[in-house]
């Protein structure tokens, strides 16, 4: 067992060094995902992964290991568990804190339909700071359902994990608690003889791991633990007990992110998701400058100028760049760690009292955040900064993670303005506009990567990019580029098309796309979203209130579930690409003004 | 002070018997809030209600006693705070759990800013069990902020308290805990000489009280309690402590919900929320049926045929109409608490393993579960059916309450049905179609109260009420009633309106209306939602998709932000009523068909 763990750690280096993906945390459970599948059987036990970027070690052994070379690739494996691509991924994961809460549901079915297999749910403490877990952990508790969950305990979030839920972990890292192990023990045990003969000299063993007093215990969950999450023996005997107990069991095992590779175990949050590099030295291969790093220079520079402004992340102080910010003004910089409901509801008691809050977040990741967003926000049109990072398609992180839905529920909160820049100048200039120019909720919106060619600077809500007489075509963001491409295949067909770009997508008013619509008759919109959040829908709702009649074609993402693979071959699969735009528009043209 | 006290309690129940409004709560504070206002200056300091319908008596004293008449009412009092009726109201509430993110933002900005004042937020052990709340306190832990949190703790959510959270404050209730306290008490005032020979007596007196080892302060919470909530003095010699110590600290209070009086002490939870009454007897008026009671009735006849059937709720059994339920099916039934996003993902596992989970919520709520409605239900195209109640208007209870996001948010849900019953008898015949005839995320919406006066049974997506030539008119649910009233009144002036009643909103295929604009070449809906949700949008797109040339008129709430009121009321405000839908149609038809 331990070469496999070993030969699982150098294929995992390998293949994730050529892929890209999560390294830190996979190599971190090597052990404790082996150990699992020595005491339950995945594809009739359900394991639930939270979050799910450390079930590689789970899918190299559950029958991908010939295909883990497409990990993340388009049309390859996932990086993430997902049921349809195998029967032992027991449930989707992408999104922190919901696999307690699931497996309890999944618990309760076992055991009303009377059929029989176990559940359990593994959950890092990074996770564990995100209030649903918590509401897990109570339902769990409530249940009195065999249900184990392991607490994947390596004292790191993505980035240094973080406040109380933080320390209420290191607390019962070292606290040793054998007296009350050993009472607890006895009752647990006192009406199962057989379990109890059997684990008698286990108990001798890590009686000064076992610790059973704490918020889980007090929560009515049995608490075993901590335990050393890459002793395969001592994993298996737990894993055995706990699964034996039939009743909701919190498990605590203690592990190492980056795990036996020197660079991993010394920068686990660089190595917790990298791209390609090097994987004897571990050297990242350089990317380009992003609108992530353009967003951290920015907020900097914003900083220096404004006392009040505060910045927050929930446990993404790198991915969304803030990291100069927080070594610069650390007293300014708060991470809340995966809260994103906590962090907007903070910004919005900020706000209330005079400060400057900006909270930088993933668009996906913000949608734990909708009705703080409307409640504590918007209804006192409190004037909180939102940075949307990761906004439209992400790549190769897939469909848990693609932002494509923050339009639709942006534009539902009430007074949101909503900036879209197009370029790195324009986040800038608009970044400075959301927080020193405007009131009340606001967001400035960006997508991940870097600029798509197009380096201007027009701030204006309708800006026209290019006159045209046969048709409009509407975007923002990074779908300039596409529009731009789109028309020149256009004009080579006769076809001249006019090119609005919106930098702000709240509210409805749109003059100039109306008065543009007068003339041209024909709206084509090309939208990195959903289709429910598309803006084509409110352009040519607008345009029937003015009596402006049009034909229209809305190009967008349907209804939002899209799997991983590069943006380019999405934005082909989903035709909003630039030879699509302009199939689409040319059929427009070509079909009668009226039936 | 003790006069004061009952008093207010008389003043209470004279109050609210006449204005309905939530008495068990405030009943249960008197004294915590008297206690409060003699340490606090709220017009100052910030005093953060969570959820806020505790907040009477702090409205009382704050100068809006002789106003006490108009609570809830049009034009007057708000039954929860509200910043702009009243500077000492410090932050809205009306959803639960947010008061200590609010709080530690608050604290945040007065110490950066400089400023002296204190932050408070009050919380009861329902709002506790809210996975905000968690957020809350890790975050509240980790600011090291002077801030105090006064844990209400009545042993209630608005129905008894359940889960892991209820063991959790059930545990430190009873547990004596004196020689840590000393310890503790010690080490915290050895620094702070004065306070500590001051407080010295005081050590004596809460010695068996005061427990400092449990979750909060494994947080990093100073842990002051439990105290008794009805004695005053003690109440605020604590509150006095926990100010001074200029750290976080939590203060457990113990209340009684409906204190002082018999029938309110008795039935704590039939008095939590209630119309007018008789203050003598507590003998509530009769309220004629409504859709949650015809919900309860129907989900009682489906599990009865269904075995898998389960039914959630979070906190809100009799509210939603699942009281028979939980007492014919107690296996089947789960209350999760105040844990909407819990109980999304929880049945999100349910439906994975074959059950077939209806969660029971009011629209405003589910709001926390967005989220894990997209992220755990839709990605899998899970079975769950939500029964989403008060839906649209919910009257005095306000902005904070209204059911009016819903549309635009379940929209956004990848392939969310969306079924809209005008009368019972839909509701009975939707639901049975939602749980037993579709598969993947469907919602049955509606609203607070009874029948319009429509009680017809057409479940059809769409149902031409009446044929007409002039213009179509669209409209759902029990905005029927205002369509039928308007069509008399338009025919009154030779107008002839077409009617359209949806019956499900979800997606963007309405073959019916387009034929019926092909025709009529006007467009009017009236909605009882904000203005991004509204169908009428999606109708324009459609059409301008098939190239079928309108005027449109989109009657409905605007942004959201709705005061609260009478539905009637409100319907006039905002000019969704019959007499406004028939103006503005009238208007449509005057107008030239184009420019």
């Amino acid at each position: 067992m331990k070469t496999l763990a070993s030969e699982m750690r150098a294929f995992l280096v390998d293949c994730v060094s050529k892929t890209g993906g999560h390294l830190a945390s996979n190599l971190g459970t090597v052990e404790l995902t082996l150990a699992l599948h020595r005491v339950y059987n995945s594809e009739k036990d359900r394991i639930v992964f939270d979050v799910g970027h450390q079930s590689y070690v789970h899918k190299i052994i559950t029958g991908r290991r010939d295909s883990f070379d497409t990990l993340r690739q388009y049309g390859g494996l996932s990086g993430f568990p997902k049921p349809h691509e195998c029967v032992d991924d027991a449930f989707v994961a992408g999104h922190a804190s919901n696999s307690i809460s699931v497996a309890v549901g999944m618990a309760k079915a076992r055991t009303l339909q009377g059929q029989n297999y176990d559940v359990v749910a593994v959950i890092g403490d990074g996770a564990l700071t995100g209030g649903l877990a918590y509401e897990g952990l109570a339902a769990a508790a409530a249940s009195r359902e065999p249900l184990v969950i392991i607490l994947n305990d390596n004292n790191m979030s993505i980035d240094q994990n973080v406040g109380g839920t933080a320390r209420l972990l290191q607390g019962m890292r070292i606290r040793p608690g054998y007296i009350r192990f050993k009472r607890w023990y006895r009752d647990v045990f006192s009406g199962l003889p057989a379990i109890y003969a059997f684990n008698h000299d286990l108990k001798e063993k890590m009686k000064d791991k076992l610790l059973p007093v704490n918020m889980f215990s007090a929560m009515g969950l049995n608490y075993l633990g901590p335990v050393d999450g890459h002793d395969l023996k001592e994993l298996e005997t737990v894993f055995r007990l706990a699964r034996d107990l039939k009743e909701p069991v919190l498990v605590h095992v203690l592990t190492q992110k980056g795990r036996g590779v020197g660079y991993a175990e010394k920068h686990p949050d660089i190595y917790h998701g990298v791209g390609p590099f090097n994987p004897h030295t571990g050297e990242l291969y350089p990317t380009g400058r992003g609108f992530s790093d353009c967003f951290g220079e920015t907020i900097c520079q914003l900083a220096a100028e404004q006392p009040k402004l505060v910045a927050i992340t929930a446990a993404m102080t790198i991915g969304t760049g803030l990291d100069r910010f927080a070594s610069t003004y650390p007293e300014r910089f708060v991470d809340v760690g995966i809260a994103e409901g906590n962090a907007t509801s903070m910004a919005a008691g900020m706000a209330k009292q005079g400060l400057l809050p900006v909270f930088a977040v993933y668009s996906t990741f913000l949608q734990r955040g909708f009705d703080m967003l409307i409640h504590d926000v918007a209804l006192q049109q409190l004037h909180v900064v939102f940075c949307v990072d990761r906004a439209g398609l992400v790549g190769s992180d897939g469909e848990t993670h693609h932002g494509i839905f923050d339009i639709s529920y942006l534009r539902t909160v009430p007074g949101m303005k909503i900036y879209c820049p197009a370029s790195f100048s324009e986040l800038s200039a608009m970044l400075r506009t959301a927080v020193c120019k405007t009131d009340g909720p606001v967001a400035v919106r960006y997508p991940r990567g870097g600029e798509c060619g197009y380096s201007e600077n027009h701030r204006e809500k309708e800006y026209v990019l290019r006159h045209g007489n046969d048709l409009t075509l509407v975007v923002y963001g990074t779908m300039v580029c596409e529009a731009i491409r789109a028309a020149g295949l256009l004009a080579e067909r006769g076809i001249s098309p006019e090119i609005i770009k919106l930098g702000e997508v709240g509210g409805d008013d749109y003059p100039q796309v109306m008065e543009s619509l007068s003339r041209t008759g024909r709206l084509v919109t090309a939208e990195e979203v959903c289709e429910t959040g598309c803006i084509g829908t409110v352009l040519s709702a607008r345009a029937a209130e003015e009596g402006i009649s049009i034909r229209a074609k809305m190009l967008n993402l349907g209804d939002g579930i899209i799997p991983h693979g590069g943006r380019a071959q999405l934005m082909l699969d989903y035709g909003i690409d630039a030879a699509s735009i302009a199939r689409e528009a040319e059929q427009l043209c070509r079909e009668e003004p009226d039936e």
